[in-house]
């Protein structure tokens, strides 16, 4: 049976190294009934060093096991700890936390709730999972072990791949489309109008947002994110893109494969990012620009113009005691000014 | 019979010049399926031209007709496809989609859906539309063409003008009210309690909002967008402002008629911003001051005091290479001494 | 009887100065219909001064009752109007607009609404009130006195404390904690997933978030803000935090009791904030850094390091006319230039 939420789950270390493909070095008999960080760790905690830099807690630490690379596992077992020997703990921990999870918090048992609302027309897998109150309008089309939350909404003609979830709370707007293995989460918004009104006589007429979203496999949107439906042609997100919560993404914004946004970013319609990129959080893209693959943006930083050349780029005023920077905030306002003055000066110095 | 989306909608090209109110020069028995950009198109696309800087495309694209001036019509003409002449191309465009959408989305139904809960003491003009478990709370009005989407929440004593809609999951708070012809897209939140705390031997005590929120005729508000309730009086917005996704609008602040703003803006308590101005995404605007009409802000810059005239306005830190950024902005930080030091020089030259 | 929204509320006077614990002066027959700001008052209306500099206010304002330090009050007598003497009238204003909304909007009755979904297992208490379409999930435990709004989901296992308020179409995830006297507005997500990835040969892993949210007393979380859950251990809000809108907290920060954060701030991982700070609206703080007690970061502030000293922090490009800002903006990219340059110059001007 699986556990509830507050219950212990107690696992022998050995079939926690036999799921992770690791070598088993020390007692696998252990009994594991948590996972934790070295500095926190108790007797039945397991826990992973992915950075050399943290080898030191490794004196101190209190875990009855430790996933770790080859060369660091005499270390652990010198203290009388387990060793779990990877090539790359930081993924092995990815991975047992994942196995852990799928202990702990169970999916949901393929049916439709009997509060949910499901139209005439919307074809719902027999082992998808419909949540209180979900709604699914006509010609949605859900695959196997789709998984809806409570209160979430399936627009019309919506497609949702296989084992993809949408959790509580969340808008899967009409004619959008997602592949496999997604997770959408709580108060996301996908399928949005984008933003689009032409000017006249002074007042926006609205312009209608014919497209829609496209969104590939294994993509993972945050709560409360919003993507906008394209004004013609489709907003695309390609897959393995992952973003965090609360960012927007206008309409017709195309980003490319396994790109990574982290929270409160903005990005304005009709930019086109590459691949395997990264934005930390709070970082803007205006519109209709290009970033090449293998950017990668400083958190708050606004890009304003295409950026060809991969690299990190950064743009961000240095924060200060208040009265240094109203000091150097009032000068930067002068500060093309003393360029010239500074110009002057040389020429005199040098006749 | 409106078609479900992903069917085709096929219409003669001399309809869509009528009801655009253009000059159709060419062939008006052409079928047009389809909206869309010059370089994406095909034989039953109908494209527009809206910036001259975009004359060239006309010489390769596909588009069987294309929404022009009439300066350009004969170069339409002589690539074979025909022309819809108008005035104000990006208008007709925008106009154009009104239309396709009328026929490819239309409205849902008038009528309550069974699972819906509306409470004793609430007026639903028997022609509004309320979906799949949404709430219209006692007291609250809701006038004829009204659209309730599927999970909206419609308080208390809230009033809603004709044809307004709340999309799918909104929340529209008690006692507000907005006018004729608005949309507040899924997750936008109007009415939430603005902030406003008393301190008090470190601790901060509640100050009950006691206003609510008064939106005009046409407007709109994006998706997880909020606005929040006045403390004393109401949070004004008036005819014509359209809000994009992810905005922020504190207790009483005011916005004038026909004023825009992109994503991700903010605007602080009791701001009172003029009419037709524009905001770029991520613009934020402190509280308590006052922006004149007409003024453009750009995206991401903050206003910390009032701006009285109208133009564009910018303050964004430039983005650069990494390294380059991190030596401008560690001096940054020591600008005013520079300044200083400037100034010396300049006096030792000139004895 | 309650009014409803829209009724009006006549009190008498000498009741309100009752309520505060305040001295009556003058007529405390007086009745009183409305609470508002001294610019904007009638005969009916009470309001209050709380800053020196608005008193010359007192000589025009047409308030009935005036809400004031005890030096002031001859101004209010000398006008006819009646006062209302406390220590700190601002504190008095905030409890006054309590005892108020006690009064014109009343919490619903306790009961679940038919049309909400409790889960077997779930313990509601008999003075708790759950509206309509609410999701209680099983195992959480709910007492006294709290009001879950419309819509609004509490997840698995999670406990919420006497007299705190889920407001309507708000989510409070799975295991997720808050104490009492709580109030989560609209379209809040409480314990969604952490962002958290392992890279591996150019894609990410999902690391799933297995600790959970952890929120104390008299803590406010505004509408559409997301506190995500945390990756082992929890993300903790201690008592007293006053959170606004649309910010984004996320996993295994820690926020100190008492400190206040204004609209659209985003917090990165494991960030530790102190107690009594302060944050301006769209802050970002970094991850993985600490900030001191008593630190205030002014509005749209990038804190990149850890802030050990209270103060005052800023760090905001100043907006300017946008031909000014593209001439300091352009200089400010060879800021660093500028300054060797200065160096040259000093150099030879000093041999």
């Amino acid at each position: 049976m699986p556990s509830r939420p507050g219950e212990t789950l107690a696992v022998r270390l050995a079939d926690i190294a036999a799921a992770l493909g690791g070598e088993l070095r020390g007692d696998g008999e252990r009994l594991v009934e948590r996972i934790g960080p070295l500095e926190a760790a108790t007797p039945t905690t397991i826990s992973f060093l992915a950075q050399a830099r943290l080898k030191p807690l490794l004196a101190t630490t209190a875990a009855g096991a430790v996933i770790v690379r080859d060369d660091v596992a005499p270390v652990v077992l010198a203290r009388g700890a387990s060793a779990v020997v990877v090539a790359d703990p930081y993924l092995a921990f990815a991975r047992l936390t994942r196995w852990w999870a799928a202990r702990t918090r169970p999916l949901p048992a393929p049916g439709v709730h009997p509060s949910a609302y499901v139209a005439p027309g919307a074809q719902v897998h027999a082992l998808a999972s419909i949540g209180p109150f979900a709604v699914i309008e006509a010609h949605a089309v859900l695959a196997e072990h789709v998984v809806v939350g409570a209160h979430a909404v399936v627009g019309e003609g919506a497609e949702v791949g296989p084992g993809t979830q949408l959790r509580a709370r969340s808008t899967f707007g009409q004619a959008c489309r997602i592949g496999a293995r997604g997770i959408v989460h709580s108060g996301a918004v996908i399928g949005a109008d984008g933003f689009g009104f032409a000017p006249h006589e002074g007042r926006w007429e609205k312009i209608e947002q014919l497209g829609a979203v496209r969104i590939g496999d294994d993509v993972e949107i945050g709560a409360n994110t919003c993507v906008d439906r394209g004004a013609l042609d489709d907003t695309v997100i390609e897959d393995g893109v992952k973003l965090d919560n609360l960012i927007q993404i206008a309409h017709n914004v195309h980003i490319g494969a396994h790109t990574a946004m982290a929270g409160c970013v903005g990005v304005a319609g009709s930019a086109r990012i590459g691949k395997h990129c990264t934005f930390g959080g709070a970082a803007m893209i205006l519109g209709h620009l290009q970033i090449a693959d293998h950017v990668h943006i400083s958190a708050a930083s606004v890009v304003m113009s295409s950026i060809m050349k991969p690299g990190q780029y950064s743009g961000v005023f240095p924060i200060d005691e208040n009265g240094n920077w109203e000091k150097n905030a009032a000068t930067l306002r002068q500060l093309h000014t003393l360029r010239t003055r500074l110009r002057a000066l040389e020429k005199k110095s040098s006749p």
